[in-house]
């Protein structure tokens, strides 16, 4: 797949993907045919990211769609294809953009398979518009508030390409920061367990050729107290009404170490990140995966046998640590956000 | 090598010593019998923990005083087993432990190689009597500032009888409250990149029968936002004047955490781990490790080729995120030490 294609696409009869578990080290294409491919792909991280993963389950209602719906099966039809919608939805708790994606898609059910796939079609355009503006006013938010002529920038986990159908979230606006020669250099948390950034956001940075270099997840602090690090930049996968967000485990341990060093701290994601029916973060359903993620890589076991873990998937940050949020929209600072 | 054994012990000829790198999956025992040979152990760490490279530094010196001293060699051997020292006492930079032991049994140098073993064999039974108090200062520090009647602690690294040759500093004294009923659970940072927590602690903790957690670095800080921490413990390579500490990475992420938490943070660690020739944290040299021990994972490279790292292996936390440094002469509170 080409830097310049999107890492998911429609070939018309299927979805298809960069398998993301074989990154970095293989470009293996993915192509998924049915719910229960898409499913799997979500919740074993081959799809990942919370724009691309809503795209991946609206297409996924798409694929029940063209299965279930012939002209005149009417009602069994749509049945069972609300069924798979629903299964789809709750694949990952966390991200509100799969459950967003899906519902928004399943609106043009009654008008056959070929509008659903329209309607599709339509979002995935749309990330890519939306992706564009939101990069352009984060971009816009990371210059107002670092003065400096160049940046050393630190991010988390992989908000670029290979988490939307884009450029990418928190990595694009890097991106497009290091295009205008903004960026001397990008810190890369690792982002155990499952290494994202490792695997993923280190590919896509050399890749566009930004200097950059990997540190383990918890060096992060030590990063700031030595004047490496001018703005921390995140993805989101569910902000709350007053600005809580969710996102990739660790997220909140560097809010918190970039208010104590005085760094902004700038979140960047679409508005269908955000879910207003919640209030407090605390109401966030956090996903629990698989003690194996942190007792093992790679297939390789690191700790004793039958050691358990503690493996929440996402943490929340509360707004009152976060400098700004940026979505297509604009910039909210986290006193509007919370007005 | 039994429970009850140290990890580290001279045989009359060698030293022997578990060798840490094998661990959890295997017990090798290693046989040090040349200078080279403990350098070596103490540089890829099958040898670590401060006060345990200490020791091991004493009895590098034994082996080569044995190995250059017969009587009447007189100053010809002396400066051949000094040159040994020093290479010894920079084998890693940051563990004051590891000079000054060097320093204490160069001092018997003059009265020939068995002066040199008995000093170091004094320093071993020292340990012993050292951490044994030491554990007793701490357990006192943590049962007067933690009320509630059975704890939730939290770890980073490992600090057991591994890297000691007794108990250990602060894990010795999660394992003597455990003893005592009063802990419910300890969450072990796995401690990336090289996993002391995830393949050493939960070891020490699995073979005590304590209830234990392994977690990702990042997600201490999500637990205590759970109130799943009630108390942080963790030991130290190098301590200022002014009671800042230098220890393994990760844990001053940790201490901006706890303070942001109000939970308390306690450093325990021998007296032999303070330097007060300095006074300020930021002059302690931090050892930079190699790239490859972050873009790999137990052998399996994680990132693209030719990514670079940043790789500190230490942090320095300042006095005024600490709750308590205990010692064997008892507890500061860093507003003592800093007046």
């Amino acid at each position: 797949m080409h830097p310049d294609q999107p890492s998911l696409r429609w070939d018309g009869e299927a979805i298809v993907t960069l398998d993301q578990r074989a990154l970095p080290h293989e470009r293996r294409l993915l192509r998924l045919t049915t719910v229960d491919d898409v499913i799997a792909a979500i919740t074993t991280l081959a799809v990942r990211g919370a724009p691309s993963i809503g795209l991946a389950g609206a297409l996924g209602v798409v694929l029940s769609a063209y299965a279930h719906c012939s002209p005149g099966t009417g009602d069994t039809g749509w049945e069972a294809v609300r069924a798979d919608a629903r299964r789809l939805a709750s694949a990952r708790p966390t991200a509100v953009n799969l459950a967003w994606a899906v519902d928004r898609v399943l609106t043009k059910l009654t008008d056959g398979p070929d509008a659903v796939l329209a309607e599709a079609t339509v979002m995935i355009d749309e990330d890519r518009s939306v992706n564009r503006q939101m990069v352009d006013h984060a971009v816009r938010a990371v210059l107002d508030r670092c003065p400096q002529r160049s940046l050393r920038i630190l991010t988390h986990c992989n908000t670029g390409r290979l988490a939307t159908a884009a450029v990418g979230t928190a990595l694009g606006t890097i991106l497009a920061l290091a295009e205008a020669g903004k960026v001397t250099e990008v810190l890369v948390d690792e982002t155990r367990p499952l290494l994202q950034g490792a695997r993923l956001t280190a590919w896509e940075l050399a890749e566009a050729d930004v200097p950059h270099r990997v540190c383990v997840d918890s060096a992060a602090a030590a990063a700031m107290s030595q004047g490496l690090v001018d703005c921390v930049l995140v993805g989101a996968d569910r902000i709350t009404a007053r600005g809580d967000v969710a996102n990739k485990i660790g997220t909140y341990a560097l809010a918190i170490a970039a208010a104590h060093h005085g760094i902004p701290f700038i979140v960047v994601a679409p508005e269908s990140s955000w879910d207003r029916s919640l209030a407090d973060g605390r109401d966030i359903v956090i996903e629990e995966r698989d003690a194996d993620e942190v007792t093992s890589y790679g297939g390789i076991r690191t700790t004793p046998l039958g050691t358990r873990a503690y493996n929440p998937a996402f943490d929340v940050t509360p707004a009152s640590l976060i400098s700004a949020i940026v979505s297509e929209h604009g910039v909210h600072s986290p006193s509007e956000v919370t007005a």
